[in-house]
């Protein structure tokens, strides 16, 4: 195996595949990452128990060369070391050669490395999904669907399953759903869907981790991703990438009774000012380490947040409002909760809808049903 | 008390003073800041039992109005409180007012905080600094004076003597030393010595840590700063800013006799292919916890850096010189002492003297003897 490459593609693809390669693992040849030339390109592979990461960079795309094949090839480099060489050698280019029992030479200007390379046919092959039915998803929307749900996972292995996103496929829309037992969060988006998947595959749960790392690596660009949905696997695929996650085993709760169909007050209100004000009750809310907050409506259209911690001090904030209809309310909620779902939405203005103190609310955008907040009140003394 | 103040001033000077307070101090007063409200402005302290910081923010200036005074007093407040509440208050300036039992109301725009306050009586008083005795800086000189010694002290405890930097004035010099036993960071500056300082006063040991706060804190401008020395402190003084630390006891060794008169092999080499020569060489060094990295002259004028660690894969780096005058000479050191000294340097250029590969070597900039890095080599087998 013996190539030259573009610097500059290859720190990027390192950088991505990367973000599956755990210095952590108990398999040693997972510590590394496996380089795989073809007379087309080189692609590379990075792996942990719960994703893999394959990225390729073609020898040539319309615009530009990017690598010389002069042998092909495979070959696994320690992960860590690999990365940082390539980050920091001199040139533009790199030469990379494999010569006996896995030693490798990698060479750039008057930098010449030699590491220990590992045997390419110890790596575990990644899995072969079958690819006929693929919904499609413009990428820059995905990324938003995850950042808007993905918060709200369940940090806590006590409900392994709660830790990933549910996602569900029902009337031709993709929803996304993430609770943690004290707030959830769900976005939805219309799918054009030409095959029909089986039904045991509309209902499936990605670990929350798995979304994270995607989310770092795909642009933010409109170009659609294809998402492949397996018994145990789910597979991102665009032009040269391919992220493979594993599927959360378990039953997904069954959210939709959770969420109130009526409400009894109704505020409008610009979110960030709210926000603003939420964040400045909890500094010293924080301290309690319970970081409740409490809403109060007012008479006169604004919105009063309070806290106190009586060994700290108290802080009282004052919110116009664009409406407020309904009853009267006082209640309380973790001010945490409250900043991780306004930050998940995208708009200038909110509608909150509770049904009594001691009753979950929603937080939506107005005349937007895609997205919805939806967090439990605290109970206060 | 009361008074109005710009909120971006409070922030800058409250950030300043921030830098004294620790939250893990015993002595529970000094977990706040002292705000004091005098006719002329607002003074706050912090403080710790290694460095006190006092800013002041004048009523007014020749251009601008920072604060408006309705009453004088003191107040000691949480400063961890305090400094996340101002960052965050919504409107350009702020109202404090202190109420009964030291319960102070902050107000801006919406937002109001209650916080309990502090007996200002109890908060110690700064030491009274006999100014007889400054010496002038130009206050950007100081900076690169410190940046150029601190890294060099030791972080070790075992001889708490270096883990501050010696001060030492010569000939009308001032002369800063630190050393960490491994290698030493040196660097003078002629100063103006109008009041001849008494001679106990002309060698003295600032802790490390101060130095490196001092100078986050103090601008890159080149007004003169003002450094007063007594027996057991130093105060550096601008004109809206006091800065405090204690002095360490002891004797600093006498490190001039370190420094080798002759050399055996003179190299002048450009500063940044050097570094990044030796940043890469010590990539895989940097595994086996030592981090050393072997330089031998070449006789085509290059030099050859190398490092092997063998489980992992070994690195060679060539790197042109200007001239290598001398003896022939393979040595290893330490690339991270390697790297902070270079780091230090400013110039292009530096020349390397070496006495041989058991001596410890220099870093100079060529023609300039201001500044001087020493590293002792590591004996290989």
């Amino acid at each position: 195996m013996k190539f030259v490459i573009q610097r500059e593609q290859l720190v990027q693809a390192v950088q991505d595949v990367m973000k599956a390669v755990s210095s952590k693992t108990t398999i040693p040849i997972l510590t590394g990452i496996k380089i795989n030339v073809t007379e087309d390109g080189v692609t590379l592979t990075g792996s942990n128990s719960d994703i893999s990461i394959e990225t390729f960079i073609p020898k040539e795309d319309e615009e530009n060369e990017y690598a010389t094949i002069y042998n092909c090839g495979s070959i696994v480099l320690q992960a860590k070391f690999f990365s940082e060489i390539i980050k920091k050698l001199p040139e533009d280019t790199v030469e990379i050669e494999v010569g006996e029992q896995y030693n490798t030479r990698i060479n750039s200007g008057h930098a010449q490395f030699h590491l220990n390379g590992l045997d390419p046919e110890e790596y575990p092959r990644l899995p072969e999904i079958n690819e006929k039915h693929a919904i499609k998803v413009p990428t820059d929307l995905l990324k938003h669907m995850i950042r808007q749900t993905v918060f709200a996972v369940s940090t806590q292995e006590t409900r392994p399953i709660l830790t990933g996103v549910n996602w569900r496929i029902e009337n031709d829309q993709l929803i996304c759903v993430a609770t943690d037992s004290h707030r959830l969060a769900l976005r939805s988006t219309p799918l054009e869907m030409k095959d029909l998947l089986p039904d045991e595959l509309k209902n499936v749960v990605i670990p929350g981790k798995s979304l994270n790392e995607l989310s770092k690596i795909i642009d933010d660009n409109h170009e659609p991703i294809d998402i492949v949905i397996t018994e145990n696997q789910i597979l991102f695929k665009t032009k040269y990438l391919l992220f493979f996650s594993r599927l959360l085993d378990g039953n997904y709760p069954d959210t939709s009774r959770l969420i109130p169909e009526e409400s009894k007050t109704e505020v409008i209100v610009n979110v960030k000012e709210f926000l603003q004000s939420i964040d400045r009750a909890s500094l010293l809310a924080r301290e309690g380490k319970n970081n409740v907050v409490k809403l109060t409506t007012l008479s006169d259209g604004r919105l009063e947040i309070t806290s106190n911690t009586p060994e700290i001090g108290k802080v009282t904030e004052h919110v116009y409002t664009n409406s407020i209809q309904g009853d009267e309310l006082k209640i309380s909620f973790s001010a945490k909760y409250m900043m991780d779902a306004l930050k998940a939405i995208e708009g200038s203005e909110i509608k909150i809808s509770f049904t009594g103190a001691m009753r979950p609310f929603l937080i939506r955008i107005p005349e937007d049903d895609t997205i919805l907040q939806l967090i439990l009140p605290v109970r206060t003394y």
